[in-house]
């Protein structure tokens, strides 16, 4: 051992070479979206989160500060697909309900992403604090620049409708997985979803 | 204390007189749905659940049987207003996309109705015994009865799609109480929703 590395394993921070690098960021934020889906909000703690990344405490709270900014980031990885939402209204009126649907249900198909989303709609469902979290990240994120591209009357209206039916969706296909939904080709639920987005989003 | 009296508090039932009484089972399902929507179906117990009825647990064992029996029992009494849809449908199709928004969002708006749907929403979707009996009541009681009366290709599928749009709504607007959707007054919503239901439902 050089006598440089020694002051850091006595400060008891036996990560401490971990810090600053990129991936302890990304190791912890693994850590919580699996802890807040396993355990809930309420239930996730700092300590089990920073004991599956592998990482002391107090990186944990360095990088992201309480559970509660550390469940945003989370949040906001989670549903950096629907950020693309925006993209497929630029695509113009034409077909932008089966964009939509497709993109949809694309983004769902993924294990891992769909475990995420399941966690956080969990979450929200139970704890109010997670609750209040994503209704803020859905209104200020999605439905304002949605809305910003919609020309129908009350686009903000129009637009939770049409992620309602897609939320309504998600929830009997992919969570509770009643049949035939859970077990429908995907394409063809395009096909059969896509007339009511389209209506919402553009129907004057 | 009459002599007649004596035996039956010896054996520790102080609320025995109740053990037969209708209203003695209707507090044990009221107590019930209270536990599942407060602690969820995996943290709710027997015996908070007597204690919350005034009642002994034996006589909660012995009018519903296991934790999980009274939980079904529960459900069927909050979906009980679901069941009136195939009523609906006997209207015809003229209009029933319509009838069944508006049936929906009238009986939400009632608040101990909607405090019950909530609770088994939570449950279901935290926890694999709860999801299991929803998705079971839904398929048989519900999915089943009304595709018997649909005229469209893949009624059963047809018949979860509206019901995934409702379910949404509900979420967003109940749940997550999400702007605009949350103060929409409902028979905006009705005539907003009614025709993707009517889609789903009548046209071939």
């Amino acid at each position: 051992m050089s006598p440089e590395e020694a002051p850091a394993r006595r400060r008891g921070r036996p990560t401490g070479s971990r810090a600053g690098a990129p991936e302890t960021r990304e190791a912890i934020l693994a850590a919580a979206r699996s802890e807040f889906a396993a355990r809930g909000y309420a239930k996730a703690s700092i300590r089990g989160i920073a004991r599956t990344a592998g990482v002391d405490p107090a990186l944990v709270h360095h990088h992201f500060g309480t559970k509660e900014k550390l469940f945003g980031a989370a949040l906001e990885f989670t549903f950096a697909p629907a950020l693309v939402v925006p993209e497929i209204l630029e695509g113009g009126p034409e077909g932008v309900g089966e964009r939509l649907a497709r993109r949809f249900l694309s983004t769902w198909e993924v294990p891992e992403v769909r475990e995420r989303l399941i966690a956080v709609m969990r979450s929200a469902l139970t704890e109010d604090a997670a609750a209040a979290m994503l209704r803020e990240f859905v209104s200020r994120e999605l439905l304002l620049r949605i809305a910003a591209q919609l020309d129908v009357p009350e686009p903000h209206l129009r637009a939770e409708l049409a992620a309602s039916h897609m939320v309504g969706m998600a929830v009997l296909r992919y969570v509770l997985q009643v049949e035939p939904l859970a077990s429908a080709d995907p394409e063809e639920l395009v096909g059969l979803v896509a007339p009511a987005l389209q209506r919402y989003l553009t129907e004057r």
